[in-house]
């Protein structure tokens, strides 16, 4: 069961760095675990500044591979060689993730000190990682880019009162989240005894890149967070859409139907500077009130 | 005639990067032109933090490919492309270059906006750019490293006294400069007439990676700055020796038998923090008097 859940910006520009903004990629923590998405050139100095360290990375999910978005795999893997990384790395990403993954590692004189795996995701494929699921989409963009969504499994409640009424204590309920069942006083108590309800696991999705699309409303339904990409406002929106980008007017609108419980608008066009950022968080929250603007190095706990 | 020559430090870190130094790149502008020495992960986005535009990059010069010294050359690349750069960029490195530069621009899904020559360098030699003279030597690391020489033309220096001798003023002596003479009360005046001796031309050595070489007091010899990797203090120097690498100490050592006139200490290993530096900074002083510890984004001209 997971308890702790942090979501962590390393970086929440897009096409190319600015000052204030380093290239797009997100670290989703599950306990001791770190799920990372999308790794923009920078992001293992990135994440220097916060408080996940890149060797507790386990999974590296790619959306596509346009430069801004996986141009700091390499770079963050040679460093994890150096710090004489052992674990397993499992990255996942679209079509074609393994010849230019594999290229990429392929480049410059170094030897790997742990196992790479790397698997390509068909959109609308679903991965059991036991406490969660990945699922993933491809969205509306001139290249294939894939969102993602983890879902921790939904799991009983354990009430209280129940366990009080059979004298249980919390290590008598890890038994028997762990066998099934307790003996007590010439009885079976099982889970179903001792809850009361359905616990919701908590859902985050990231679109990565992608025009306005359904298939991040269908994905990201009911999501506590939804990490939607808002490169641009309203007044651009139209060429972002060409382009395969959004507004954040439009990540509002998707985030409300939806029913998402949170947006958080990220890869943010260069051309912004601080001064005249606010628009695009305006204009979203006219739509959808729970709108932040991500910044570089936000990290935020996901309540249960 | 080469004016304004400066040196700005990008990252002055080595191996992988720390919350101060980011990785290897130096920057050296003559003019309106800049070469780039090394881009490791991060180049363009340190670059924004200076007076540096990556727009006026003309020449890119690798030392080797260990990870460190060129990840960042492909988003450097694909961000020219996205500001729509046209003019061509001339990339040379040592052995291997032209394989390893082109897998890397054939990552992702993008297409070059401008043209692109990769040229690999042989130890000794020397290309003649015009204004200046950039020669190479291969340095003592694992992989074939080449240190950098970059030297200005030693010009005719040109005496105010025999210009007023003359009544030149300086339009006449541009035209001296440029057509060779110029005509005067029936005489021709050359650049000889108005010369009292030599300018010497700047001379700036950036050595990459490497164990102490008698290659790099030859290839410094007099140069205005050596640029000498110092990847720890004394106390190190064994085992850094042994994996290409010098201490401060043998760095200034370098600079010394070189006679140059000031060492600037880069590529410092991720294992020192601010406030243990200044072992290094002392240790290469008490050999070298003129030794500065480079900073990231640390900008310097170089007079005449």
């Amino acid at each position: 069961m997971i308890s702790t859940v942090k979501i962590v910006f390393f970086g929440t520009g897009g096409s190319w760095p600015s000052p204030e903004r380093n290239l797009p990629s997100v670290g989703i923590q599950l306990d001791r675990e770190v799920l990372l998405f999308d790794v923009g050139e920078g992001t293992q100095r990135q994440m220097m500044f916060t408080s996940i360290s890149f060797m507790k990375i386990s999974k590296i999910f790619i959306t596509h591979f346009h430069g801004d978005h996986f141009l700091g795999l390499a770079g963050l893997i040679q460093t994890m060689v150096l710090n004489e990384r052992k674990e397993k790395l499992e990255i996942y990403g679209p079509e074609d993730s393994i010849k230019q993954i594999s290229n990429f590692l392929n480049l410059g004189y170094y030897s790997l000190s742990f196992p790479i795996s790397i698997r390509e995701i068909k959109s609308g494929e679903t991965i059991d990682f036991g406490d969660y699921i990945v699922s993933a989409v491809k969205t509306i963009h001139p290249v294939t880019n894939l969102a993602y969504s983890i879902k921790e499994k939904d799991k009983k409640r354990i009430s209280q009162e129940l366990m009080e009424k059979y004298s249980l204590n919390s290590r008598d309920v890890d038994t028997i989240i762990k066998k099934g069942f307790i003996a007590k006083n010439d009885a079976k108590i099982t889970i179903d005894d001792i809850s009361d309800g359905t616990r919701v696991g908590r859902k985050i999705v990231y679109t990565g890149d992608t025009a306005p699309c359904q298939c991040i409303v269908d994905l990201a339904k009911n999501a506590k967070y939804l990490i939607h990409e808002s490169t641009v406002d309203s007044s651009l929106e139209e060429k972002a859409n060409e382009y395969g980008h959004s507004s954040s007017r439009q990540a509002a609108e998707i985030a409300k139907k939806a029913d998402a419980e949170n947006l958080l608008l990220t890869h943010i066009s260069p051309r912004y500077r601080s001064s005249d950022l606010k628009i695009l968080e305006e204009e979203a929250k006219k739509i959808f009130k729970n709108t932040i603007l991500a910044k570089d190095l936000m990290e935020m706990l996901v309540p249960i």
